[in-house]
């Protein structure tokens, strides 16, 4: 047993979904979380402010005494993951790796799509995790630099006009290549699970990147004998770089519950 | 006459269309142009985070010993002008005014549209200035988000299905006020003249706020003494808070033209 908190972090409010899962598989562990709301989005940004950007980030997490780091942002991790690990003697653990796992075991035919932002698919970071594991996987990509923005303006419901069309038009090509899996490579894209689902049918599997990294940080700890007990009552606490009464009328959304009293700005630029 | 540079900014590249109408219109003049590419878009921020980083945009750009700033960023302009104005001994113009008074005179009925970013609606400000001029203006103000974005991706180009059906949607209830004049409230806007104008008809006048904002500046050097002998060639230098190589990518689309030897990098969170 471990009790220091696990921090996590994205460029935005995509994060979350990666925190919700690790609330309810993990309710005994501390989470702080930092969201850099005063700079998102990273996706369409050079590789180079990325990495910048990463670095403070983490550096503000590492200002509370951590156990691990969760990258819950696909753009950080195909990005700047070997760096951030090189610098920082605690684990740090992208979404990469756990999502190119769970869709070579999820693929019948090794028919694999990815999407993420433009700079997570200008690594080629997935296809080259999925081909390490599977070498003879049949790979298509796909950046999708508009999902970002219709899902922190909340336009990720069926029956949105624009997003089913931005979505038709991104994923045709995936499509028509016959995908069995399709990794959705940015963790504010599973907001969008029921217009991405309804078009690419229910023969094809969705793998969610942030439920994939909390199952893959659950797994470390439990190996690294620094699981909390499940009876413990886990605290989440949550930083923002912009106003922290933003963050907290979103991440409603994103958590399914009230975060406001737990919600406070930091100036990310000072770290 | 006064050869000391104008500075001009904006949250990313749509400023650009302001000093592509200044070039034309102010031959003789310096220009020092600043584009926050590293932190754009400003429109879904806050009120507080939006002023932070106007201060350290203008902050920047009196580095250089100036004779005036534009603020060729409508997010800005409506939401800091007031505070920049009063920090700053030189004179700062912003783009309401002048795009305000430019809709007022071009306006048959004083039925007048004005669209911008969230945080540019939010403000009142374009309504608060055109009712200044026309107490009896029946107004209309539609916040649209995802159009920067769109901009910032390229999908500026008549057919864009994408495009042509968030421009539709943002725009129908604009339409069905029956407005005469309609205000680009955002300096990116103008990049998509052709998709509005297409959908608004050619019966509404489209008011282009980088052109007016180069307007006013050029009759406030004008009446100022300060304007330089056209026969002068200007020099124009261009600064980018992420990578210069994309900025100068990005800018041939704006300016028309190459400028990838005048293009710099600068730190901005150090200003």
């Amino acid at each position: 047993m471990d009790t220091r908190p696990i921090g996590v972090f994205d460029s935005g409010m995509g994060g979350l979904t990666a925190v919700r899962q690790m609330i309810r598989l993990l309710p005994g562990e501390d989470i702080v979380y930092f969201g850099d709301t005063g700079r998102v989005p990273y996706g369409g940004r050079s590789a180079e402010t990325i990495v910048r950007y990463a670095r403070q980030d983490v550096a503000f997490l590492r200002s509370f005494d951590l156990k691990a780091i969760v990258i819950a942002c696909g753009t950080v991790s195909t990005t700047a993951l070997s760096v951030l690990r090189s610098e920082n003697s605690i684990p740090v653990l992208g979404v990469v790796e756990p999502a190119a796992k769970a869709a070579v075991a999820a693929s019948r035919g090794g028919n694999i799509g990815v999407i993420g932002t433009k700079a997570t698919i200008r690594s080629g970071a997935y296809e080259a995790a999925i081909r390490a594991l599977l070498p003879e996987a049949k790979l298509v990509a796909k950046a999708c630099p508009l999902l970002v923005p219709l899902v922190e303006d909340g336009r990720v419901r069926r029956g949105d006009a624009v997003t089913e069309r931005v979505v038709e038009e991104y994923l045709s090509s995936v499509k028509a290549a016959g995908v069995d899996t399709l990794v959705l490579g940015c963790t504010h894209y599973p907001l969008l699970r029921d217009v991405i689902g309804d078009y690419m049918g229910a023969d094809v599997t969705l793998i969610d990147t942030g439920e994939e990294a909390a199952r893959a940080v659950a797994a470390l700890l439990e190996a690294q004998g620094q699981l909390n007990d499940v009876s413990r009552k886990g605290e989440r606490h949550y930083y923002a770089s912009d106003s922290a009464e933003d963050f907290a009328a979103t991440a409603a959304l994103f958590l399914g519950k009230d975060i406001s009293d737990r919600v406070e700005r930091v100036a990310i630029e000072n770290y």
